[in-house]
């Protein structure tokens, strides 16, 4: 009988855990609210009850679980099984995430960031599953990845690996970004940088239909809004979502002369954008890339939504108890 | 005993050979005349008579060597053990090394990139002998570079991995670098992009020491000259010297937030500037990278100079013998 696995990912609005065996089949999912503002003992104690939810989902007892991976948000000591200062998780501080958890349970225990999770979870599972080197980029609030190669997630030796978002592709002039830098990937190609971007271009373009989008959509106005307006012809839209391309282009090519991975994979809200968007960062990436690579590198969107994180700290753990570390 | 291994190093105008064991001790190496229009027939000859004067000058026969690496320029198969279309070793194109030097010896022979194998000579006995992560950038003509994660070679799917002179730091308004591209880290680090920039800069300052320096040196003029200026107390110099650890403190940044590695170490002629270079880069890196990272990263110069490659050579030749691949 293949083994069982938990893999619990800890978001700051939700945390999500499932059984997953060690070929990468997931039962039913579970699902219940991180409410980081009750503490983080209360956040402990969370953790724990959605991972025996997530065992009672599948049927089983907590006797039938080889070990347990736990993703979480940062920042974070990945070695010391450590949540530091997460911005997100406020007000927790230096939570002991592993330790608590094996613990708890008796059971091994694997920790690992959330994005390099999802990272894991798509080369185990989804878009990955057969390369041997993946990169990913995460497109949300702001741009976060993780880099695995040949099996093995790249921490970092201080935890900061895969912090691909914060890579700098203009040494001047560039925008801040959330981290309070200049000129970081994020700051150019997350869905809130593209918003920002759109607000600052309708002031120069009295045409758009983004007005109107704007105007209806206050603080909702979205990047799906402008990928939207994109496609059905608005030319100030199609400009923002093209030049969203060239960026993610140019954060694949520093991938690609760096890491030199089989696929670069993109995950995330902009991916609805489907495709033709798709399409677009390809042809940056032939553009701004050496031939080599640009012609063999695989390049295509994440599968597994917001599952990633849990198939991946599932992973984690499977890599813990099957004794690679 | 120990065992030996021979490890070559080829350039584009010398080649250089020695025996070393499997504790990185070297016995006497041996240089000969790459001369690559001599054609690559000539060049693998003399690739395999190079490797026989480096087993002779440690008074060994080849039955005592366990195995041979070679290290090369680009572009390369490093997997197929192929110089494919070589800049620096023109007019050699699809030369089978790794096969040539392993048929004629019946001795296993490990390939690699020059660059690389520099990293993997650092890391094994130099630089970064006590950590377990590097990355190394070579700032010569080009900026080359290496990257070693645990004992292994980061080589890349398409053998383009490390290629750290070409990640874009600049997105828009680039400088053309000599790979054709607009805005790679080499087209402002290079010692090349050092004598350019100061040059440009020249126009807008008459007052510089460097404009004696150009009218003397001509082609000669050279990132050396402009090192000593600044360090003369020459105003436009020291701005060049300045802004250059700057590009080189982003690069650092860039891998600090993506390898995020326990060393990065500084390589080539540039690394003749001393400690006060180096500490300004370490300034630019505090002041660009995430905290963590900053403070706890090694920052420091190779230390074995152009022996770096055929130490890394060897040590590619150890990795394979020792049935790490």
């Amino acid at each position: 009988m293949s083994a069982l696995y938990i893999g619990l990912d800890v978001g700051g609005t939700t945390m999500k855990a499932c059984v997953v065996d060690s070929l990468g089949h997931a039962a039913t999912s579970v699902v219940m609210p991180t409410e980081p503002q009750r503490g983080q003992e209360q956040g402990l104690a969370t953790m724990c009850e959605t991972i025996r939810r997530a065992a009672s989902a599948a049927n089983k007892t907590m006797a039938d679980i080889a070990g347990i991976g736990v993703a979480t948000p940062g920042t974070m000591d990945i070695q010391a099984g450590l949540i530091l200062d997460p911005p997100n998780l406020k007000p927790w501080r230096n939570v002991p995430v592993k330790q608590f958890v094996h613990e708890t349970f008796k059971i091994p225990t694997a920790f690992q960031n959330d994005a390099n999770a999802a990272a894991y979870g798509e080369y185990w599972v989804g878009a990955g599953r057969e390369v041997k080197s993946m990169v990913l980029f995460t497109l949300g609030t702001g741009v976060g990845g993780g880099i695995i190669i040949e099996d093995k997630v790249l921490e970092g030796q201080h935890s900061h690996g895969g912090e691909i978002g914060h890579m700098k592709i203009a040494y001047e002039n560039g925008r801040l970004c959330g981290c309070g830098r200049l000129g970081c990937l994020e700051a150019y190609a997350s869905a809130t940088a593209v918003v920002k971007r759109a607000r600052e271009a309708l002031k120069d373009d009295a045409g758009s239909v983004l007005h109107k989008l704007q105007m209806e959509g206050g603080e909702e106005f979205s990047s799906r809004g402008i990928f939207d307006a994109a496609e059905h012809g608005d030319s100030l839209a199609a400009k923002i979502v093209d030049e969203t391309a060239f960026f993610l282009g140019v954060g694949a090519m520093n991938m690609m002369h760096t890491i030199d991975p089989d696929a670069i994979v993109f995950a995330g809200g902009m991916t609805h954008a489907g495709e033709p968007f798709l399409d677009k960062i390809k042809h940056y990436i032939h553009q701004l890339a050496f031939p080599v690579p640009a012609a063999k590198t695989l390049v295509r969107y994440a599968q597994l939504g917001s599952d990633a994180g849990y198939y991946g700290a599932a992973a984690c753990a499977k890599y813990l108890v099957e004794g690679k570390l």
